[in-house]
């Protein structure tokens, strides 16, 4: 039934979705895409609150009968990439693409809500609809939403991404961390330049950084526990000089990604442990820059296993290994509980997959079937179920 | 006596340097002050030949009797800066400027000629005015005259830098290596670029160019002799990139000094064992170039004694330590014996001294004097004393 | 009906397990123990077959119907320990103790045994008790019964651990890896030794294994996927000398722990690579020797689900983090599926908790109530429900 | 007439070394050694001061008339070493050897004093021989000689070693640094141990000695001047235990090998520089210790000048390479100018020359000759041309 429901939305979600991919909007810029979305709600006759936390839109379902409250949650900014997909509905604003999934997401929040208006006699309940803007760009924008109270009421909060990597009709779920949280660490080390032929009279900045990044190395390889992942790569060693002097100073870029709290907080501490060391070995100082990017998702366990059950008449579900990409879903869990899931969206007649943030990123429209089947059976059993104990 | 001729040729000296200091010309461009040695000689009565080498200059004064033959070394190419020095005699090419001393350099040498002209009829034997191009540039002007055959006939060849953080009226000698070899290395490390949360992916650049620099500070502490002394610097090191990627590739620039042709050819070869041992075991590939500059100036042990000896009654004579800077007066002595020596420059009424090299460089005129003095005088006894089994 | 029938066989189970105790038998010396198990199996009326690949016994008990064959795994061997329990049934082979739960775990087996003979009648299928020696002792008795034909027949394999530090009533299962591949290394290092003061002479074997013990940490941290686990301890080195010399030869041991088998294969190869490296850079030779102890235990995720099922009613469930200590069941579960799981025998009275191999470990016995209750349901319900489709 | 003079005494030189070589005595047990050479002073007439310092020996001659005084200092003391030669003046005394020479030091010592007391008439000036006890175990002997004024009234101090592994006729001296300091570094590192497979719960000091003696190289290769010498040799890594743990503590042994004292003083502080980074990143702690041997043989240029103007015409005068070995002669010339030289002493007809401190180790007694020859002559022409200004 709830599939036959949502197969009549997808011709109406495959417009919305086209739309919005003509028109994208970069993070913390979006304007013209919250009033697109507020509009459809107040049109199907839902309560809209519009600006939530800066730019996001909370459109509220209330049914006939007294119950739980559901959240869905969409995102829906886009990049700073220019496309070269050749498509009809090729994105109109220079230098921005939906090469992310952004515009799916928010078709198939807009594709249930039309659907449920129409069981709204049946419901005993609430869904609230989270559109949510600049998922892309840290700090996000769920925190202000959280703030602003977009959460008000909200009993268990679902969420998707149209995974383009991954085949059409599987489904992929995780209890526990699904996605690493995503910091970035500056340093900057400040040794005493000087001749090339006097070491003596410096101190070796390039050695220093050096030393570094050789025993950072320890941190994960020793005080991680081995059961939990780490991973710090400093991907940019700046030292740019003459061949024949000795570097006064040097600057590093990295990246720290974890899944769990005590480990990224281990990292922060130990690397600036050994930061410090290395440096008072050299005698040389350091600037430390931690900026802790969006926290890991943490899927809760009852939740997981709950969309698992509802996905499985409507694709393979599999469990998914964490994934070391960030997204900033996992605020609303450490107010609700909740889940995040993956849904394939892989062109099958595909010769390339390019992968999400490509210029030429596509995926398979008939996947927000899929995703909306999974939210709008686990909304609708959610609610009947817990009607209950309500 | 010769302290007198040498005074008498001192306002000469200081027209020719002046001159010279005018209209300073670089390395391997020099066009006027070949000509103007030239012509200077010729007028004196020597034998010239030009374009030795190239744009060198060689001039020779027999003496009226058989004997041994002296050469004096003067270099006379000018550095590419623009000078900042308020005096009357400033440099009239614009970005260019006698820096180093060299100017002086060649009016010691035509002030001994306009000397010595005077002593032809006592003379027992021949000397040489060796005037080089291309000090200041690698591969320099030496190579190219000793293979024009400079060096015809020489028994021992002198040279001289006027010194101006050195006090004047100090004389430096030094047995064996008195500068050092001074080279370039240049490594490219070519390792697997990915993303930061994949390292498995990869072969991580800046953690493979970063072993390697730790790893290659045992080259220095335990490979090369303790009573022996190398350096190898690196002062670029070059990653840039974003701070969620693992590095392709790394480059690395640097510079070994050395002293000794053993510890040369050890420290080329073990930075490339090194090199590609760290890079072995990272999975990574490179390149090496090590580039050698200059040989190590090393004064053969009687002449230095011997100049040492001649120049007490001129200065202060002690022994310098080695200096880690280069000069290509060693190739001379790869062919006949020698020494080099260091006369003090240093103006007694500076606040300031500015280093050679430097846009404010300047040297106190009467070095020339303490200079040719010994020059002379060395020139005179070597001739006088080796008469007997010439 | 399960939890009474076994409760019938504490008394039994607990004089078996006090015997096997007083009598211990160290790995690969069992000789009155087997002969124990297969007296009791054929009393009972089992086909015994003793000296399974040496040592072994299996017992087969045949249902009165047709169906499939689940197997029951109990290891039997002890430990050179001397007892420090102060027990009526200590043991009283001096310096041989059942430190580890053994005796349990072939008394919980006799147990399960005794009661399934009471429902022979109404059983569709077989049970195949393996008793097998030498668990303590790599290369262990698992290989040499499995080659000897113990898996004959069999559909499924179950087995449990006494696991004294955790509480008694607890039951821990995971699917996939439980317990990690633990695996020995080996490492000489012969460099050219020599006097303290002349480096140069030597090739550093100190210097030498240190660079590698630093170099192996990028191993963890850069070659093994983050979202896998591995450990490489180093815990002995080496060198023992005067302090004024330079060291020949180091000698290092550790261990490797994963999870994986391309894990384990990355680690022995990778280690390999990076020993070579550093002794390529220093001049010096190695010997490597890498010990593959028992392979990771990885459990069946159907099994799995299947005895958690099972075990609800008898304990409370959880699953267990993988465990970094090695056990011979894996080899079992590389030709038949099956899963091994943990069961608390923590004592509740206990001040102190011992750990397993400890002179004075105890473990409380009416834990073999729960793990003979799990296993004897999974049993029949497993032959129950299998018959169907038998 | 030297020559002539000193080789009168050859033979009462062999005697005296002879019966010193069957009855030696080890540091700070000096008994007998002492008494024998203060009888065979008085014996000549010399005014002896025994216990100087403990058990040193000082005798001074005095010339006829007024003058400067010259030190000869010679050592005594043997060495715990089983002698293996087969001599008919094989030591006596069970486990103790002149292995190192010193019976023939002060032979020598003896023999000139012999030969003075002929000239005493003509003698300007005074000679002070001054005998050492303990020159081979720090702290050494002269330290206790030179604070009980056996240096008093002394204006230049001359000593030798006689040198095995050098040809029989040849001398060499150095001005400067001729011989090292020599000091002893102690560590231990303790960490946190535990099970090998659980690097998170403890602090590897197997790793994090490691990570010392990698850091500690750039000490020398980049905190110590170039042009200087420093040797840090780590000899001794001690960490033994079973494979499959993690090491709680590490001990190293190492020596640093100095000419300079700030050198020296710098080598003392980088390394525990080094060793509280390395172990503050690890978390580890240490105990540091830093035993100062000797100080460097510094010898004055102009007395070895002398030294060696006068050695010319005994044997072949060479310069010396600085060698790492120690000696505490060095504590005189902190207090007055003085050189110390080697005197040749391989036998021509060995096959093998054993070092010095082996069971085996001989010198040549023809040698005794050529160090009385230049000490004596020294002695001589010192008083005689100081004498006018004297």
């Amino acid at each position: 039934m709830i599939q036959q429901i949502i197969e009549q939305q997808f011709d109406e979600m495959v417009a919305i979705r086209r739309h919005l991919h003509m028109y994208p909007e970069l993070s913390f810029q979006e304007v013209e895409t919250p009033k697109y979305i507020a509009n459809y709600h107040r049109k199907l006759g839902l309560d809209v609150r519009e600006q939530v936390g800066g730019r996001g839109v909370v459109a509220t379902l209330r049914g006939s009968k007294p119950g739980k409250t559901v959240a869905i949650r969409a995102d829906f900014d886009a990049l700073p990439i220019q496309e070269e997909n050749d498509v009809a509905y090729k994105s109109k604003n220079d230098g921005v693409m939906h090469a992310c999934g952004h515009d799916g997401h928010t078709a198939i929040a807009l594709g249930i809500a039309r659907a449920l208006v129409q069981m709204q006699d049946e419901l005993a309940g609430n869904v609230v609809f989270i559109h949510q803007f600049a998922e892309e760009l840290a700090p996000g924008g769920a925190i202000a939403m959280i703030e602003d109270n977009c959460l008000h009421g909200v009993d268990v909060i679902f969420g998707t991404h149209l995974w383009a990597p991954m085949p059409l009709g599987d489904i992929q779920v995780r209890s526990g961390a699904i996605m690493a949280a995503a910091d970035a660490v500056y340093i900057d080390i400040q040794g005493r330049g000087g001749h090339g032929a006097e070491p003596h009279e410096t101190v070796d900045a390039v050695l220093t950084g050096s030393q570094f990044v050789t025993a950072a190395q320890s941190i994960v390889s020793r005080k991680v526990d081995p059961l939990k992942s780490a991973v710090y790569s400093i991907g940019h060693f700046e030292a740019i000089n003459s061949f024949n002097v000795i570097a006064d100073r040097v600057h590093l870029k990295g990246t720290v990604r974890t899944f769990d709290d005590d480990v990224r907080d281990l990292m922060e501490r130990e690397i600036e442990t050994t930061l410090k060391a290395v440096c008072d070995a050299a005698g040389a100082t350091y600037t430390y820059t931690y900026n802790r990017g969006y926290p890991p998702v943490v899927n809760h366990e009852a939740e997981t296993e709950f969309i698992a059950s509802c996905a499985k008449q409507y694709g393979n579900v599999s469990v998914t290994p964490p994934m070391m990409i960030g997204e900033d879903f996992g605020y609303y869990m450490q107010h609700v509980p909740g889940t995040f899931f993956f849904t394939g969206a892989r062109k099958p007649e595909a010769d390339v997959v390019y992968p999400h943030h490509h210029a030429r990123f596509e995926f398979d429209e008939r996947a927000m079937i899929v995703a909306a089947n999974v939210l709008l059976h686990a909304t609708i059993e959610y609610l009947a179920s817990s009607n209950g104990d309500a």
